[in-house]
């Protein structure tokens, strides 16, 4: 095979880990940073690797240098020396300086750092976040916290600005009384204050963001909306449909994720994490542009585009248009396994995964390749079932107990409501397909139809999806050209024309296309059909008609078949059936004739 | 995480690769016997593993020294010292002398081995298998083949006993003429005689067995029954469910697969293989006990339980009583990926994978990070569907236009290279291909092979595969309808008839196949090719021929080319391009004619 491109990829953590489970099977080159023995190197036995850390400026362009395109699973890195690698460009080994595509953008990067600025980002963009304010540092800070509970009012957050996640760097402040101990807790570090939003639901939705070289977004594809439940304000668990939450909300989601996504920068995907509130209306919370804990599901609910084989694509910039990231699964439940009291908290956890079987609902078990710590996140468990009716979560709670074993709490699991079937398609009767038809049948004029009609019939017969039209090359040239060049991008295989007299239908749309005419004659008012027939037939070398017999529009439908039959063994079989049928059809007639002798069986004919 | 068992693996290819892509996530600590680099070890680090060869019995015992339970990827390993460490056991790094448990059992592997001792151990247990006898070695060969078509008559296979997979070591006996060349092929190796069994299908069923330590076997689970495909003695493709099969057989073969893998030995999963015979009955060709190409497409078809986490859980002994295999897929096709005449052939078949979006149906690839070599299995790519409607088959037809390209090549170059090498500058340019055509011209006189020559050097110019004959509906009409009735079963896409005066060759060979016929009307002593054209081109109602104009090969073949240019991109890029010729050399007469004037124009041409 030719070489793959060399994805390079800062951080080898259970993300990092994931892409390479994902990228193996797929053929793709991934050269991790992070230190030896990090749970994506584990399964990933490359060359290219570079052991240190992804906050170190020379190991990033020492890998930069061996790579075609960077890539993160974290977005705590050093913003400045990727705008760098992208803009300016890195020495590679033969001493060039080579521009490294960098997806995300280090603009999104270094935006998402800050998440003031994020969230100064969206509300510029009118997209709906908590009010804010930044906070002063130092001598500052407690004149700022005063203004701001006069302008936020009790309670709200203070939060760090930067390098905080799960929670880390957030305080809540209910009082006057609590101003001195956020002070105490987070004074050290730049703050802004954030208005308390009585959310009742936090969901997510994973976004695939496809561009083009010069920057311009091409494309939003969003995951089903999930909902996330944290505990301890580290993701507990996520619920695919969100729980007791109608599909209108579930698409306004979506809706306002790709407004917010589409704002950003890069490719590959991102997580979009909102407040869903009393009132139905939704809040964007933060963005993480990587693979995120909200979207570990989709492996196995969307199992022909997990988040990890999407960031793959997108970063190689491979992904077909027309994509669509329906589930296969009716439900799906994600638990985190976080490390417990002891080492060994989450051996029980891990061995019901083993041997707890529940028919029609299937068990998924990922296991990072971690120490376990308390706390640490070194595995998850997706369920999922193809039915809409299972109580999905009434069926896990024997994992949900054991998972509030390990927390040492209890969680009451609440009845889930059946959502609606949706309604099956009403069958169609006609083959006729114009979106995607095989077979494309044509005519001069709407008098050669009487004859195209047997055709048609033999292409409803097979069930072959057709479209079928008029075009004349003398009446509409352009309209007739128009329909060959678009036969091959629409995915027809077969062009039948029909046309009379001086009949050059069928010869110009050869002329313009390279999918195979067949050419009908059909007899005009005068010469019996010969001018037809010769017109279309007796094309120049070069240009080829495959012409049937005069007014024989079902030959031509039937060559028509043939030719798909070759290659759709379907239509071979139909083919081999009707050949067999007519086979009987003259054997009846032979053997009636044998009985009644040539008299009878004209005058039987005759009745 | 208390340490897991750490299972060892003989063997460290595709198979052993997706055993560790399936025993990662869940936390299995696997240690390889095999040499470094292999495709398991790409992608499992493990300071536990082998270097060697797992026929190497000291490597295996040093594999063993390290494990606590054994396992193999292939069954050509050495069965005896997997019975020594089994039974007697092997020396530990601490000096201790322990028995470490052999899955699927050492005996289950030398009874294996053995194909013809196999099949004697399903009669001894009245599972129906081929008539079969043990052939005598050197002087005495030729003596038993005698008795050989005696007892079993001809045709019959000759087969090595020990050591052949994909086809090798087997030898059709087609009448007596092939005695001489079957022993030339086989005579070195011990031998022995099957009854050739005409049959319909090949089906094959993975099974799950479970057994306590005292090797009572505890449990058969069976995964859905499929159909394989062969081609050049090597899986083509896996169809589940198989095609136009109804549940009844299914059930059978699943109870015979069962019953197979009962009489056996060991834990783990089992491959059995079977012949579907036209009466619906089903006879058992052969057994592997491991992981096996029939059971990829289980990997997305039970996502919950691939044959790899089956193997492990067997070998574990933890699979849980109530298991059903039912498969979440109601359809799934599974096409493998040989590598074709040059190391990138395959290229373009994986970038369909990445870039073919067909809603409703998913692509699921897997590359093994093989190196490719011609034939070599190097991935495979699976396809599933949650309708049970959808026309799979059809729907991938892309894919399989692919595979068919891949083969089409690499059978020609390989029959390139058999062919005897002449003087260095007379190379090999003809795309002729007798063995696989995709195109077959025939004729019914040498007489109109001057008329079909512009023809075939269309042929030749878009290097299609194609065969050349003689066969006249008049003269020799069995040999016609000979050729008429293999066109199918030889893979013929398309078939060219040139005939003159009452031209019935066309439409006959028409009236005895589904592939699409192209007549050209040879121009005879008489009548200026009207009869010809017209015995050609006014066929009856329900035989089509695709006519061109009189002694117009050439737009047979261009129009053979537009048949196969609608499936294979390839042939409709070169008619793009042939198409742009023709325009610049028209448009460059055009400019000549409008500089010079006609008089010197025609001067000129007249030089």
């Amino acid at each position: 095979m030719t070489k793959a491109p060399v994805i390079g990829l800062l951080g080898g953590g259970q993300l990092g880990r994931m892409l390479c489970e994902a990228g193996g099977p797929l053929g793709y080159d991934i050269a991790i940073l992070d230190e030896d023995g990090c749970p994506a190197k584990q399964i990933n036995v490359n060359d290219k690797h570079v052991t240190g850390s992804f906050k170190d400026a020379a190991k990033v362009k020492e890998l930069a240098a061996r790579c075609d395109v960077l890539t993160v699973e974290i977005e705590h890195v050093n913003a400045e020396v990727l705008e760098e690698i992208a803009t300016k460009g890195v020495r590679t080994a033969s001493g060039e300086l080579r521009k490294v595509p960098v997806h995300p953008s280090w603009r999104t990067l270094r935006l998402v750092q800050d998440k003031f600025e994020q969230k100064e980002h969206f509300k510029a963009q009118d997209i709906p976040v908590a009010p804010q304010m930044a906070l002063g540092g130092g001598e500052a800070l407690a004149g700022s916290l005063r203004e701001a509970y006069e302008e936020l009012a009790f309670p709200f957050m203070v939060k760090a600005r930067k390098g905080s996640y799960d929670g880390r760097g957030n305080f809540k402040v209910r009082g006057p009384e609590d101003l001195e101990p956020a002070v105490e807790a987070l004074g050290k570090l730049p703050l802004y204050a954030e208005k308390w939003v009585p959310f009742v639901m936090e969901l997510a939705v994973m976004i695939v963001r496809t561009e083009d070289d010069e920057g311009n977004c091409t494309g939003i594809y969003p995951y089903p909306t999930v909902e996330t439940v944290h505990e301890d304000d580290v993701c507990r668990a996520v619920f695919m449909p969100p729980r007791k939450v109608d599909a209108a909300v579930c698409a306004k989601a979506q809706k306002v994720a790709g407004q917010v996504v589409r704002s950003l920068w890069g490719r590959g995907v991102f997580a979009v994490e909102m407040f869903l509130l009393q009132d139905g209306s939704i809040m964007v919370n933060e963005v993480a542009p990587r693979p995120h804990n909200s979207g570990h599901l989709h492996i196995e609910a969307v199992p022909y585009m997990s988040q990890y084989k999407a960031q793959l694509h997108a970063i190689l910039d491979i992904v077909p248009k027309s994509m669509k990231l329906i589930p296969r699964a009716s439900q799906a439940i994600m638990l985190n396994i976080l490390g417990g009291a002891a080492a060994d908290s989450h051996d029980k956890l891990v061995k019901l995964t083993e041997t707890e079987y529940m028919e029609g609902t299937d068990v998924h078990l990922h296991l990072y390749g971690k120490a376990s710590k308390p706390g640490r996140k070194i595995g998850h468990v997706t369920f999922t079932t193809p039915s809409p009716d299972v109580d999905l979560e009434k069926t896990i709670a024997p994992f949900v107990n054991e998972v509030d074993l390990i927390r040492q709490q209890r969680v009451s699991s609440c009845a889930e409501q059946l959502r609606p079937v949706a309604a099956p398609e009403a069958k169609k009767t006609s083959s006729r397909n114009p979106k995607s038809p095989l077979v494309v049948v044509t005519m001069g004029s709407d008098s050669d139809l009487s004859v195209l009609a047997a055709g048609l019939d033999i292409l409803e017969k097979f069930e072959v999806p057709y479209d079928c039209t008029i075009t004349s090359a003398h009446r509409t040239p352009a309209r007739m050209t128009e329909l060959a060049n678009a036969a091959v991008s629409r995915g027809v295989k077969v062009l039948i024309a029909a046309a009379g007299g001086a009949a050059h239908l069928p010869g110009m749309l050869a002329s313009e296309t390279t999918v195979p005419v067949i050419g009908v004659p059909v007899k005009a008012t005068h010469l019996d059909g010969n001018d037809s027939l010769l017109s279309i037939v007796q094309m120049p070398r070069g240009i080829p008609v495959a012409t049937v017999g005069i007014n024989n529009s079902t030959n031509a439908a039937l060559l028509a078949v043939r030719m798909l039959g070759s290659h759709y063994p379907e239509y071979q079989d139909k083919m081999a059936r009707y050949m067999k049928s007519m086979k009987v059809e003259v054997e009846g007639k032979a053997a009636k004739l044998e009985e009644v002798g040539y008299q009878a069986y004209l005058a039987g004919r005759g009745q």
